[in-house]
């Protein structure tokens, strides 16, 4: 296995070129403020049922703002049975994916930095929601997912314990797991 | 303006059928097992760097196993200067995106309960993330977003602390603002 003292021949694992991984942390670790991430997201509601368009384009990263290559979108809307037209993955559904997504870079990158070598990645999400709760008919119904269940698949040289940390270490786990301050307003227009 | 009492000539509010909604309310309010919902997302690494995809296809609710008329992907990567190839959103993005598009629905489903006309809904997100928590630099820092800052502007004749209290009944801003129990199994291949 390659190791990660030979960062000058430019080592290339699970696709990621460790030195560059390895500078990004270390620019981060001398200048904290480079670790500060903002990201955008402008949703339009297409006046068609439950049908939106969230759109992102830049963000503000490694201390200055940035431009995505080209501006990135993500359909939402229901299914037929919530009255909905099928034509995207419902919000809740983007929530799960979200969460897949992040769990799985946050390995990538926690195991590219440490040497391992990833062969395979999969991983399963279940979400409960009751909508007893969101409608108001049962006050003492949670209204967010009841509980979520992952689990992943992992072909690696990494144990189990390991790879459980470098998952757990996900922005949006934790997002899901502890509070997040909300601070919404409202305008009419 | 037309009213909600008026159901048998299956009034449409918002593009919603009034009649429908309220039928699907009333089942559940009768039958509270019915609005149990499961959703499952199935993630892949693409094993390019932090390219992955996740998938719905099935989902559980009304009391049965249902089936989305296509199975429908959300595709994750980063951008270049978090070392990715920037082509899909990152999973930051998409945790807002989901935010955005419930917060969204959620406004949709309660005016047109409330027989309220939405003439239009747009609305920014902006989420705040510092990588010296998630890189362990400095674990004083929180991993998760530190502050998520949302703005709707809509047109319709609901007032603002009614339009607030409707997208606040989103189970994702709910799963934003609370903790969720999130059961995480890791299975060595």
């Amino acid at each position: 296995m390659q190791t990660l003292t030979n960062e000058s021949t430019g080592v290339v694992r699970n696709g990621l070129s460790v030195s560059k991984l390895h500078e990004t942390v270390s620019a981060i670790r001398k200048v904290p403020t480079l670790g500060f991430l903002k990201f955008h997201v402008h949703n339009q509601w297409s006046t068609i049922r439950l049908q939106s368009q969230a759109k992102v384009d830049t963000f503000y990263g490694a201390g200055q703002e940035q431009h995505h290559e080209r501006p990135l979108v993500v359909n939402a809307d229901e299914p037929a049975v919530l009255l909905g037209d099928d034509t995207g993955p419902n919000p809740a559904e983007i929530a799960l994916s979200a969460l897949s997504a992040c769990m799985t870079s946050a390995l990538v990158y926690k195991a590219t930095a440490m040497g391992s070598d990833l062969e395979s990645i999969e991983s399963e999400f279940e979400g409960d929601l009751n909508l007893t709760g969101s409608l108001g008919i049962d006050p003492r119904v949670k209204n967010r997912f009841q509980e979520v269940r992952v689990k992943f698949k992992v072909k690696s040289d990494l144990d189990a314990a390991t790879i459980e940390e470098m998952v757990k270490s996900s922005p949006v786990y934790d997002t899901f797991v502890r509070p997040v301050k909300v601070v919404v307003e409202i305008e009419k227009v």
